[in-house]
């Protein structure tokens, strides 16, 4: 039920939260035929299109940490988790469901803040708030996000499409978001202090842990220009999703180990702590970056819309025979087992100095 | 995200779960372009039809308790309370999305009965599921139903259509749900036990608690026949339900005691604690009947609807204008304030006792 006064008591006030949300979120454009306030949330659907719809549970001590996130980050994140996602399928992100179950220990004005997060992520698109459900809850916070969108008919990227002899590609950097949380989470323990000289690599990282940035443009243009056969968003970890795509495709896969995509923060982080950045940017999650797959035809029109859209891509490696495996190629020309490895979110990162790596 | 493996690893193995979810639950009709494992669902919409959305989120210890419901019994009422939303707007139900936060000490063979009790629910009525997301959790079971349904353009049911000499309606029975809960909860603290001659009655009410009946029919003819003026589900309880029409039709009602439709079982559960069962049939919530108002001209339409579908239907009140306020006529004829107290969950059963009646 969309936002609908009174059915849940929760300690801050059900009925106040929701009239705010109302007043502030309430103005919706003329395909919202009923938002916030009622039964359900009823729209029109967009003609000639198919609907697309995501859904994630975002739990505390799980995927956030209210010592190293604020609320606005927490709501930020998670809207950006499920506008990658439909980003993933070429799709365009319409309207919102948020639901919420809140400790008492929580203030109005500290989810008023979530709410503004979540909003902040979403406006750019210009996604509608249409509703949702807010609870109490005995431990904890707990978040969960619906995003409803679009794709033209026939149009949408899923995980199953990539043939023997497409091109692997990439958006962006990854590694960073994890490098970010493990700075921020040192920050907090104050097990480390971050040195003037890497200090504006720690905020680019943190601000990527923190902020990340959906790659909808780029979705969409696969999409509706049939660019890609296949795609998945870098949430698990490159390691992890590439293993999605394979296994969807029925596909192996074989990745250049110089060709992945590492920013200078990364490297300068990596550095300072001793690590492989090779080892982060194969096991970081939450980069919400596009791996895609391409026939060898259309890779020039990917470049192409890729300095269009000012968006760093990378071929990273080439989808082989489902008999020949999920395979690396290191700098010396041999071939590696792809790590099985994936990223298990905010609990992990503090294992990564102890875990041991595969490419040393 | 539609159940995709790995993405976060619950102690009892999210990718099993998922292939078993995906092994029972994938096939799925041909409007269902991509169900369970991608980034995204993605469906065709129904031609000449708006979108209807709705979700809950059901908290253990808030919304339902494991030592009172089974894991079926969970799933079943949490996909039912979703379903009442559609129906109170009048829609058809289609898709599904479940998002599951699963303590460590649950097994998959609970999870999956859970799914079994949810799917039980909507198979009877086409509902398929098409994905949802699953996470540890470190307190206690959460569960986030999404339900999308469709309406015919123009025909969505809201609360905000009600008009001064509308009569107001009521399907089925009240407060029998909250009977079955307090049934329940004395049958597991031991502090009650059921007498032979009650026992019949008794197993009716918990059934309505733990099995209740979306009116799903009743909500798609009032629609699609363009009968109602307004409608919700009585979730909250008769008391707060029927104040969201009011509020947000900007009308007040008057509604007669005598005319609340209250079921044999309640009156003998009643009858033998000793409570006045218009006071449980006004508190109680979780009933999913029908509450809707209608033009006096369509009244016989309606009620031939009500015999031809098998339903029962109360006409228990008359819309006023606003500056009448809410008010409850008893058998004497007086006219009382609608008391305020809506339902609080399984919580306040246990404070029926306790709290004060207004109608003796």
């Amino acid at each position: 039920m969309p936002h609908s006064p009174s059915r849940r008591r929760t300690p801050l006030g059900e009925f106040q939260l929701i009239e705010a949300l109302h007043r502030r979120y309430g103005k919706t454009g003329p395909n919202v035929i009923q938002g916030i306030g009622d039964d359900a949330a009823v729209v029109t659907p967009v003609k000639n299109h198919e609907m697309v719809l995501t859904t994630d549970l975002l739990v505390e001590g799980v995927h956030f940490d209210l010592k190293t996130a604020s609320f606005a980050d927490i709501g930020y994140k998670a809207a950006v988790a499920n506008l990658s996602d439909i980003a993933a399928m070429g799709a365009k992100p319409h309207y919102l469901l948020v639901s919420l179950a809140i400790p008492r220990a929580q203030s109005a004005s500290e989810m008023q803040r979530l709410y503004r997060g979540v909003m902040s992520a979403c406006r750019p698109y210009g996604v509608e708030l249409i509703g949702g459900d807010t609870s109490a809850s005995r431990h904890g916070l707990f978040l969960n996000i619906v995003l409803i969108g679009s794709v033209p008919v026939g149009c949408a990227l899923t995980r199953g499409g990539a043939q023997t002899g497409d091109l692997l590609y990439l958006t962006g950097t990854i590694g960073d978001s994890l490098a970010g949380l493990r700075l921020l989470s040192a920050r907090h323990g104050n097990k480390g202090s971050v040195l003037p000289s890497v200090k504006r690599s720690a905020q680019e990282l943190t601000r990527r842990h923190l902020r990340p940035t959906p790659r909808l443009e780029m979705g969409q243009a696969l999409s509706t220009q049939r660019l890609a056969t296949s795609a998945i968003d870098v949430s698990d970890g490159l390691s992890g999703d590439v293993r999605h795509i394979c296994m969807q495709s029925h596909v192996g896969v074989e990745i250049e180990l110089d060709a992945l995509p590492i920013s200078f923060a990364l490297r300068k982080f990596a550095g300072m702590k001793k690590l492989d950045p090779i080892d982060v940017a194969l096991q970081g999650g939450e980069d919400y970056e596009l791996l895609f797959t391409v026939a060898p035809r259309s890779c020039k029109k990917v470049e192409q819309l890729g300095r269009k859209v000012d968006c760093r891509l990378s071929c990273i490696g080439i989808i082989k025979p489902v008999s020949d495996g999920l395979r690396i190629k290191d700098q010396s020309g041999m071939l590696h087992p792809l790590p099985m490895r994936s990223y298990q979110h905010f609990s992990t990162a503090h294992n990564l100095h102890r875990e041991k790596s595969w490419s040393r």
